[in-house]
């Protein structure tokens, strides 16, 4: 299925996707979520996240702004998602930044099966032990190697890595696919990275045993509707504004060959 | 007093509306409160709550991302709001999704003295025991019934029930009224149905003693800004922006001929 | 150093700052702390805040949604901060709304070194024990004599005063420099002062041994961008999203000319 198929389907099937996620993005994530032509919904209670993500059809964990109750919902809810075969995509913000940040996302690595880890290359590298340079949660650039990073993230952690930069690259541990979608406007908006995330668990809910492939969808989709949001935007914030009319704007039918995937 | 009446004295008196909401909408709902003209505070600390809410001209409860601290201010904010004689606005956000949240929306319902239920159709259905199709946090469509829902809702509850979708019907038991206002763009950015409860709180702030009268001004007012706000919008983000602009501008002379009341 | 020089300066270096706030604002003082050109970072668990405030440049605390655990945070963060050397910046978001947040405020003043106090004209007054009107968290107008308030504040609390409204005034105890640059709009959308006190952040960053110019500058650079984005903005909500496009253009260069400071 390409891009623009996996797009026509989601906007078809209209999935849910539970993402428990940071105070920083909820709004933004959930409404990109449903720019794309997905429902968002955002739960965090223990008394409620393995309900709701049975009725999901992909989780999104993201440790943005992470304290205890959260991580162990996002542990509750990820082994709930690993028994009902719900896909789950992992956003480690920050690893690498704090201990606790570190540490939390590889208990999530350990404790939940996830389908997609999405990150930058300093958050990556952090969990698999390559040297990086992290600065808060911010990137600290791709850099050269970014794409020999996303193979080794995904065989040793035996997922899909997506590791985002200007160029990102997506691995399963064997194949790695680039994609030089974007525009440096999605750098000045915080939280697009968290929507990279979401926007990938939108693709795996409709696309889930090509897990690769959704990762890759997300980003040429988010790449694309950048390229058409910055089209004449004076700056960040107006940017922003037209990031969401471009995901609702996205066109299944010309996304492929608008796709800049090698 | 006719909407346009209510508007003028809102924005005249601007009422302070303590709002206990959720995360992703919180900025969106104070937006949209200052924008129409009255002024709203978030707190939600056990220690300040019952506090806040005597100085307020309404409560809103909100349940989009309930947890049991948040769940035991709503409760004490609720009770504190009815013996100081403050009215309060109910949105029970995803009522029906998980057992958690009905039950939540049901002790509250049973606690505290609500004015207004403001939900839609699949929530408002589960609170009065109806068949409804519920889909994470998201409206399932209001579909036919929807005048009989909200005055069933209304003599089982006790209160008034505005349930909203394409049209909105609100009840006070007996009279239903149908506000036809609005745009189908609302329904494309996530929080404008917690934000139709927050400006129910603003009119219910200075037409306590109408709630029916109330509920269906904010969601006429709600409704003309959102046609407004669409008006030329390519799109849901500049969409959003464009709503606050149009709450700001919404004119009390020219609301009532707007209105589409049936 | 000039507010064009400081503005320089910290485009140049990209100052980490660690923000513990409120969730109504995140998002924006997130996106405001970007566009400026420093890096925000949100962090609040005990477990981790330690830890990242000593590779911030900054640290800001803001009480607007405050609950223990949050409390409890900057607290640990604060001392930390002023044992390693990181200046702060406390917002007292509704001091003088309830005895908790007053309580809060003037315990984070005694158990804190804070470099920079910024507030509204009855937030400040109620830490110095004068009478003054408070409703919410909305100013309630600088009225007269916010210039001696600024200058008692700081005399008193032993750091700069930065009071704002429709003209600011900060102080060190000593002089007090009026800023009268900004715009109306900023009035209407919620935030613009709690992005006032993570812009003080990101230029204390830069210029920490002159906190008193730190404040003005920040100030400096938040009217001057709302004066541009209020520039044909039709309303609060594409205003919103100029301020963030105004931030990002803002021109060292003609910076110092545009400011309205006496």
């Amino acid at each position: 299925m390409s891009a623009g198929q996996a797009l026509g389907r989601l906007r078809k099937s209209k999935p849910l996707v539970h993402q428990i996620t940071n105070y920083v993005v909820m709004n933004e994530t959930a409404n990109a979520t449903l720019a794309l032509g997905a429902l968002p919904v955002m739960a965090h209670a223990r008394e409620e996240v393995e309900e709701m993500v049975r009725l999901a059809g992909a989780l999104v964990l993201n440790i943005g702004t992470l304290s205890p109750p959260w991580v162990e919902a996002m542990l509750l809810a990820g082994r709930a998602a690993n028994d009902a075969g719900v896909p789950v995509v992992l956003d480690p913000v920050g690893a690498g930044a704090t201990r606790y940040r570190t540490d939390t996302a590889r208990q999530l690595l350990d404790e939940v099966r996830v389908s997609v880890l999405r990150g930058n290359a300093g958050e990556v590298a952090t969990l698999v032990g390559v040297a990086a340079e992290v600065r808060g949660v911010e990137s600290a650039g791709a850099g050269a190697g970014a794409d020999e990073l996303a193979r080794t993230a995904a065989r040793e952690l035996g997922l899909v890595a997506s590791v985002t930069g200007a160029v990102d690259h997506v691995s399963d541990g064997d194949k790695v696919v680039a994609v030089a979608n974007g525009h440096p406007l999605l750098a000045t908006v915080t939280g697009t990275g968290c929507i990279s995330s979401a926007l990938t668990g939108c693709f795996l809910a409709v696309e889930s045993d090509v897990p690769l492939d959704a990762a890759v969808h997300a980003l040429v989709a988010l790449g694309v509707a950048g390229e058409d949001a910055a089209d004449g935007a004076p700056g960040p914030g107006t940017f922003h504004a037209r990031l969401y009319d471009a995901l609702a704007a996205l066109d299944p039918a010309t996304l492929d060959e608008r796709a800049r995937i090698a």
